[in-house]
């Protein structure tokens, strides 16, 4: 089955919970021959919410691609008061990265599109600063460079908008980019942007973490993937990791173990990403397995 | 949902993957009125083989719980040539622990159940040393000594059945028993033996192998949970965690460090067996979340 | 080696960091035809501070073990103006258990020590509440219960350190005793209380963790076993671990899943506390392997 | 200290155990005017085998460079029959990198030396595939192309030798090169040859691993670094880390769970090996921290 790589439909709901959801959905789907190939549900009892993943092959399934949507729509998302969302295994989403200074992710990302890991396209990479141009060009991917100050953020965010939306870019990634983004930027890609902070969040947001990690003491040091919203190191998480430090490892060290955490947590949550596996709900993170 | 700990029931279910299998017994569920609190599913495309856990609450389901079995037996279950277990969430499980001389894990098991953290009781300990008798008087536990050798076993092992059967233990579980049991007396409790192996199986099986470990130098030590089959160390394999160790550490030290993973290791195994989380198939073991 | 257990002494010494100390300390045992058989050090560049932990044996050491302290005292502890700790392994440390409702992590320690896992006596139990006195009773071990409010709060621990000093107590163990001890009473003891926080800290500080872990939607949960300072869950972390959890996990679960990470992860901070593997410099510590 | 990387020199000593090595050495290095920054040391009991690694300033040192090896071995080293290595830290390896088809390793390790996290120099890579060449060329690193079958085996594996040694490499890492080196190869680079295995050994040793994996139904893969020997997957083992899988994993996911864990155990073992932190011996790997 996930071996195969069927042509398939996934689609990803939220609603208030009720009797009747699951049988009604799957009878949807089976009744025109459509064979189920992955689901998972989750209600949280608290929210009396209902999620729910669903993924089926399109082979012999009777309703045409093109219409599946508004039959979905006007039936069951109707019926139950749905928020869903539809996607076709075939489509190979657009991907921009985002980076300051730091390497070693946007290589890992790289990495992992070029060799075919990945079924992502990049069309362009956007920094601050200059330094990771050879990266790009040792890559043959356009980079874009908008250096950044108080005074010209919002002119140069307009700038970089711009030129996302001509490239259509479906999702962000700010692989250690060490930016802040402005709210209007974000309202532009939401639960579409990913970061990946250096830290187990909520311990030490903001900046130097490791240092403030050195200081206290901690026996373990994390990185947390994030999608990015209003409030700084607050959305909602994708994914955690931790690497185990002593006594020993001085800061520079942590920075160094950190490195490898940051950029296998950070892959992580971009792949569950563009496989339609997370669904964000009140700043909680869903990731299906 | 799982707060509330309501009155419900359990399926476990594995058949030929057909399409429509979800489909019917969603709606098998809801046309009578239960809420679905639990579904998760899983197909092994290689045996095209379906598997599900399905849980639904009781409360206002128009179907006597006495008669769902035959409900269910007769309808779907024939329709889909389905193997199934049916549960009732009010079963409280009646384990018994096999023990040698080690005390770790029979502590954490007893302290489990006695502080209630387990709902399963433990009606007796059987044993081949008396050893720990003095634990299982702490704990106001019936304990009964076996002591086994080449020429008794059989005629031991008849004894320990007919208690297990006068005591109406639902399943075993072995807690550093450091005998291994006959044929006969394991199809007596088929998928109903669980055992600790303290190692990281298929790594290092039978005896000692914390010494092997140390002379083969590897970094990281495990313990392995599985059920007991009548190949030695080769049954489906229910729970395994691993611990880093160093150079530095001696034999000693691994037997010290192990002693805690199979504690856990072990206990995981037990809370996924009695909350009806495994399905076994072809040596391998379905844990569902 | 630590196979043998040999009758030993061990130093821990910190001191501003100079050339020589390593060969003087080593010299000084060599001479006197010690056997080390542990050495470790490590220097904090930033505050150019040395520690050191050294073990050796007495067999055939030439100073008597009455005269070894006065003479490290003026020799070399004089003239590198050391901050040091001697410590006998003959030694048999007296642990008082504090706890108020919950089990499992006296249970844990409990066992450990009367399965001859841990050299270590417990001559008393003290709680706030009657909850856990079967548990002590099981055990054979005495209970004090001393109900705190705010109002007799002083009162209630002048009693309780009046009872540790007739009891000759090395060191405190609150083994999820929900009450903050004042600083008159973390004075008696200082570097000597061990306390179990049920979060990765710094992450949720203070009241209900898991509840705040769940909303905040983290990927991974901790426990945390610090030295008790007068700031709440500020002291010097000794040791912490982690455990993965998803969407999935409801605040039960979590909790069911942190109470493994706790007992655990206090377990081993006791151990490496009574081994004398800890030193606290500037709410650091130092953790020996 | 760490953070300022002064030049310094490293030796690593291993020898039969005996009274007052330690004090020697470091009176040696302090009588010189030598600040030592790091020392660690170990002794297997079992083997009465004394190992030691110990590194010093050269600043101040009054014994220039040149003459520290001869001192060093005329003295000491005799007195104690050590067996011991001399390193100085302005040393930059020389590294062979082996690839068959799959970039996932060779990607992460020239990702390391060309961002400067690694201060090794790769002057060539080799392979029995043209597959990888164009990763090479985007590095622009030569890339060698050796096609390797039963009969041509001997003669190519001269011609690599010849390279290898024109191209004056210190040491060879096998990144998922899918060939068996005979022992006449090995025997050019005795402990200098690095391989990655890919599941956790002992378990899974030879072809497949992760299909013998899935089929033993593990709920938790690893990956093996090691140096090579004669006996395939059978050398000292420096560095292993494993990642936790389901019953819902495929034998493609195992695999791409696998490739993050092969990449990052390969490139700490290949750390630890650079930075002079191993020392074989019978076949177990000493890993100081």
């Amino acid at each position: 089955m996930r071996d195969r790589n069927p042509y398939s439909a996934t689609i990803l709901i939220y609603c208030e919970d009720k009797q009747g959801i699951i049988a009604s959905v799957t009878d949807f789907i089976q009744e025109h021959d459509g064979n189920i190939i992955y689901l998972d549900q989750y209600v949280d009892t608290e929210e009396n919410t209902f999620f729910m993943r669903i993924e089926w092959e399109l082979e012999n399934f009777i309703i045409s691609t093109d219409k599946i949507d508004t039959l979905f729509k006007e039936g069951l998302a109707k019926k139950f008061k749905m928020n869903y969302r539809l996607y076709f295994s075939d489509e190979k989403l657009r991907m921009a990265v985002f980076v300051s200074k730091l390497p070693h992710c946007l290589f890992d990302i790289l990495a992992r599109t070029q060799s075919g890991e990945w079924p992502v396209e990049i069309p362009l990479i956007i920094s601050n600063h200059e330094d990771l141009r050879p990266v790009a060009e040792k890559f043959g991917i356009d980079y874009h460079c908008f250096p950044v100050n108080p005074d010209n953020k919002k002119e140069q965010e307009e700038k970089e908008i711009a030129l996302l939306k001509e490239k259509q870019i479906d999702f962000i990634v700010l692989a250690r980019y060490m930016q802040v983004l402005t709210d209007d930027f974000i309202k532009q890609y939401p639960e579409n942007i990913i970061n990946i902070h250096h830290s187990f969040l909520p311990a030490f947001p903001g900046a130097k973490p490791y240092h403030s990690a050195y200081k206290r003491g901690v026996k373990i040091i994390g990185a947390t993937s994030h999608y990015v919203t209003a409030e700084l190191d607050e959305g909602p998480i994708i994914e955690q990791d931790v690497a185990r430090v002593t006594h020993n490892d001085s800061v520079k060290d942590l920075i160094r173990k950190g490195r490898d955490l940051e950029k296998i947590v950070l892959s992580r949550a971009i792949l569950s990403h563009f496989k339609r596996k997370t669904l964000v709900y009140k700043n909680r993170t869903i990731v299906f397995s």
